[in-house]
C-alpha cells in the first residue's frame, strides 16, 4: 500500500538531513566528525526496513551506526522506525545513527580505509543463479572492499536463512583465509537468542522453525 | 544376525595378518615398510563396515590405505568387503590396504609425526550431549593429534549428516585456524557426487534427501 508517490517519498527523506544522508561521498574519512565523537562505527549493508539498525542504535548508545540501502522507500521507512525506537528515550533524532542511501558497489567511495569497526550483513540477497554469484554481498570481491574499510578490530557479522548463500559465504571467507568463529547452522536451536537483535525477516523465519545460519568473521589483527 | 560367536570372529580376523593388523604399535614410523613402497598413506578413522575404504583402495591403487576401527566384527566385515572389492581385479589380498583394530585415542602410538598424508572422517559419532563433546572426533584435542601425524601435504576430509556435529566441527577447525575449503552444506544437492566414494550410511541418507555436510581441511604447508 503506497501512501505517497515517488516525489513524496523523495521529499520526506530529503527533509531530515540530521538522520538521512543521501550523498555520503563527502563524509568519506569524516564520519567521526558527523557523529561528533570518536566512538566505533558499525555499518549494516542492506538495512531493509530498519528494525535491526534501529534497535541496535538504542541498545548500544556507545556505538555509532550507519544503515545503508539503495531505495528511497526503504530509507523513508527506516527513518520512521528509527525515530519511533528512540522516542521513548525522549530523543527526536537518534544521536548515534545515520541512514545512508548508497550502492554498496561503491563502498570505498564513502568510507576511508580503517574507518569502520564492524559490518553487519543480515539476510542479504542470495542471488541463487551461478551467473549472479558476483552480486552476492559475501563474494570475495565484496570481502576485499570490507577488508579495506575495516580497522584493526574489524569484524563482519553475517546471518541468513539461505543455506546456499551461507555455504557460498563460508567458502568465500575461507578462500580468503579470514578467521571465522561462532559459526551456527541453527541460531535459535536452543531458543530465541534474545541477546542478538533480530530483523523483521528473522522473526518470521524463527517462528517457522527454519534454521538461521550465522557467522562472525574476524578481519582485524 | 550373528553367524559366529565372538571366538569365531576373533579367529577369523587373526587368520589374515596380510590384511588385518591387530596390534599396530610396532608399525609406528614403519608403515611404508609394511606397504613395501613410498606411496602416500591415507587413513580412515572409523571405517565402519568398510565400503568406503574398500572402494577407495580399488579406485586409487597409487595410494596406500589404512582403515581403523575398534571392534572385531567391523574388522571382520571390512575384510570380507575389501577382498570382495578386489576379487574382480584378480587379487586375493588388496595390495594397498591395511585394516587396523585400534582406538583413535592412542593414534600417536601407532603413527609417527608426518607419516600420514590424509585423514578421512565419515559420519563419525556426533556424541550430541554437551558433556560428551570431547569424544567427538573433530574436537580440538583430536585435531591436535591429526596435526601431529599429518605431513606437509596433510588434509582432513570430513563428512556427516549431523548438522550439530558439522557446526561443532566448523568451529573446532576455525578455532584452531585450520584452513578450510570445499565446504558443502548439501553435498548431493546437484545430484549424486559420483566422483566421491560414498559410505553405506551415505547412500541411505542421500536417497532420503537429507543433506550431507562435508569439508576439506588443509593442514600442511
Amino acid at each position: 500500500m503506497r501512501l505517497r508517490g515517488r516525489k513524496g517519498i523523495r521529499e520526506e527523506i530529503e527533509s531530515q538531513p540530521e538522520l538521512v544522508v543521501l550523498d555520503p561521498a563527502p563524509y568519506r574519512g569524516r564520519w567521526r566528525e558527523r557523529f561528533g565523537n570518536d566512538r566505533p562505527i558499525h555499518v549494516e549493508l542492506g538495512m531493509g526496513k530498519g528494525k535491526f539498525i534501529s534497535e541496535m542504535s538504542v541498545r548500544n548508545p556507545e556505538i555509532n551506526y550507519i544503515g545503508i540501502d539503495m531505495f528511497d522507500e526503504l530509507i523513508r521507512r527506516a527513518a520512521v522506525k528509527a525515530r519511533a525506537a528512540w522516542a521513548p528515550q525522549g530523543a527526536e533524532t537518534p544521536p548515534n545513527l545515520a541512514l545512508v542511501r548508497a550502492n554498496i558497489e561503491y563502498l570505498e567511495t564513502f568510507f576511508a580505509p580503517g574507518e569502520i569497526e564492524r559490518i553487519y550483513l543480515n539476510f542479504s540477497d542470495p542471488w541463487p543463479k551461478k551467473k549472479h554469484a558476483k552480486r552476492r554481498l559475501t563474494h570475495p570481491r565484496f570481502l576485499r572492499k570490507y577488508l579495506d574499510i575495516l580497522n584493526e578490530n574489524g569484524e563482519i557479522h553475517f546471518k541468513t536463512d539461505s543455506r546456499l548463500l551461507f555455504e557460498f559465504s563460508l567458502n568465500s571467507f575461507c578462500d580468503m583465509e579470514i578467521t571465522l568463529r561462532n559459526i551456527s547452522l541453527d541460531l535459535h536451536r536452543d531458543g530465541l537468542r534474545e541477546d542478538l537483535v533480530m530483523t523483521e525477516y528473522e522473526t518470521k523465519f524463527a517462528e517457522q522453525g527454519m534454521p538461521i545460519y550465522r557467522l562472525e568473521a574476524v578481519v582485524g589483527e
